[in-house]
């Protein structure tokens, strides 16, 4: 399929991404491929930024068919632009695709609708140090009709972001409210996949979180209340004993590309990684016996964020003395060093978009 | 607040509302009131039915802040407009808007202004036999934003959409298969909300149910996999030697309006109705020792849909020889009766347009 290009006469003025909310400024064009059940993937285009027209009874509004992703792009100190498996994204966005029954993308073809995107806004990629282009592909279904079945007709959309750097001032260790009373996700229901239900869901948790002085949420399994599943909209690792173990991928947990970029890592470091059900019992007595080292979420917004302390009812431990670990700071040079090609890619994580 | 009324010049050709789809075909105007954090709900109008204009970066499009309501306009034999107890779904509006970080609206007021748009709309209300004019509120979040929190701004939205009998040939009791994989709701989650992502995420069971031959999905608790909650999106009931059983609300069961008056009917009729957990292997004995007389689902859409079989693993029940049980046909016939003003309102239920 070949892509029109429609360029915009009224470029926008480039903010400086470090002086702007995440999230709030978007490039001067957008991707655009449509979908119908007689023509599969169609049109795919690159068009200006502008508002999307649905019809109100566009089943995305009532049924909430529609799933996403997010990943970044990096410029390099010899000015390169670098996207970091994306590939795995688009992957991603087809199992999730799968599980809310949207039909699939060509993957391939998505990933390079995408790199003629960031080419043609490739001056709104950031250059300072720890600023990025957030990339959020999306797929919504627009058939307008109230019945309770899939959409016949879909839009997929790539808008594009600046933002600044996560930390400001340094990499800040975390506090961590357990949630008991509000679920994430539960076996058999969309945890895995990335569907904006299970993000407004999580707001209440959140909301009590922040209220009660905690930056984030620790959620725990849906059926025992009993074992770690993620931290907010992160996965997490401990390091036990000089262990590293992080949830097991049981469907009720998200399969970050942070998550997995790490395991692999440290495997090559020659670091023992666990993948298993960890009780919050566990951790608990871990951190009694001083063998819990190190804890930390992992996503691409912040790479690495290091969990500092972990609170429930009277319970309350504090780990590494709330400072970053030498593990957790290896990691978050590693990683993003490789993403913004300072370290050499060992692995062929990177993509250059030319 | 005042309701701007903004009158179409096209109207539509009204069709016959047997002879279209379910929720495909709408009518000329829609209620629309806007909300901002620092105006909270303001701007209610009467409008042409539009399409609605997002910014791609639109927080309903990524992280699923909506929530909806499915109500009925029926005319009477002697021409007025009747709802059914509209005043509850305004209710269920704002719990759901609770559960979901949406803020609430006046219950009174959305009354108010579904009861305008349907004066404006009057000659919309079908008037043959089993057809009704289906309501469907909902509100949307819509500030341009990709941050994960709850939108600044949203859309409170009424259409409304002509819609035949449900039953068109007589009521037909349906086959149903017990699912065991997909988890429609859990404790602590958003099974009680009327929210978008409730909905999609129960596309991949019925579409296992259509394979095999099944109309609709019964649904088992998430965490135990052994207690009744609903079937399809409707609750559920079981007259089981002379009593009715209908699964408690827990949390993971959405309160449905048809349930609530079903409860009050019976009990007004002398008949014992108990609101518990039922697990299916208690429904499999009832059945297996000729206790289990009746089953049926209840909702707007259908009313009352009479269970003929269900069916799990190896195992299978008919329930009442597959047909519909005088209980089942009665309350059909009260409940239609009442909505529709053949019978008398001896509750209150009604709302008459004027
Ligand atoms: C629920 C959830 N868990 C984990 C992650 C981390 O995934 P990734 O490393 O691919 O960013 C994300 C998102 O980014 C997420 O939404
Ligand atoms: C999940 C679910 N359960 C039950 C019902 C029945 O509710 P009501 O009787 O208010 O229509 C509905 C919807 O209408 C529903 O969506």
């Amino acid at each position: 399929m070949n892509i029109e290009i429609d360029l915009t006469q009224n470029l926008k003025s480039k903010p400086n991404a470090d002086q702007i909310a995440f999230g709030t400024i978007f490039t001067d064009h957008m991707f655009v491929m449509d979908y119908s059940t007689e023509k599969g993937w169609y049109d795919p285009r690159i068009v200006p930024y502008q508002p999307i027209a649905l019809d109100p009874a566009a089943m995305i509004f009532h049924y909430g068919q529609t799933i996403f992703e997010g990943l970044k792009a990096y410029t390099t100190p010899d000015d390169r632009i670098l996207l970091f498996r994306p590939e795995k994204n688009f992957r991603r966005l087809n199992l999730s695709a799968d599980r809310m029954s949207i039909p699939a993308i060509d993957e391939q073809f998505a990933l390079a609708g995408l790199q003629k995107l960031i080419e043609v806004e490739k001056e709104w990629v950031p250059k300072a140090v720890g600023n990025s282009l957030y990339i959020r592909p999306f797929i919504i279904g627009t058939e307008p009709n109230l019945s309770l079945a899939p959409s016949k007709t879909y839009q997929f959309i790539i808008i594009l972001s600046p933002v600044g750097s996560y930390y400001k001032d340094g990499i800040q260790p975390i506090k961590i409210h357990v949630e008991y009373e509000y679920t994430r996700a539960v076996r058999g229901g969309t945890g895995f996949a990335k569907t904006a239900g299970n993000y407004a869901a999580a707001y209440k948790a959140q909301e009590k979180a922040t209220t009660e002085g905690y930056s984030q949420v620790l959620w725990l399994d849906g059926i025992e209340k009993k074992y770690i599943e993620e931290v907010g909209s992160m996965n997490v690792f401990f390091k036990i004993n000089g262990e590293v173990i992080t949830p097991e991928l049981n469907g009720s947990i998200l399969e970050g590309i942070t998550r997995m970029s790490i395991i692999e890592l440290l495997k090559g470091w020659g670091i023992t990684v666990i993948e298993r059900r960890i009780s919050l019992e566990e951790l608990y007595n871990a951190a009694n016996c001083g063998e819990l080292e190190e804890a930390f979420g992992t996503g691409t917004a912040a790479v690495i964020s290091p969990i500092g302390e972990l609170n429930w009812g009277n319970r309350n431990i504090v780990i590494n003395k709330s400072e970053i670990g030498s593990l957790s700071q290896k990691l978050y040079d590693t990683l993003t060093g490789i993403q913004t090609g300072k370290l050499e890619d060992l692995n062929g994580w990177t993509v250059e978009v030319k």
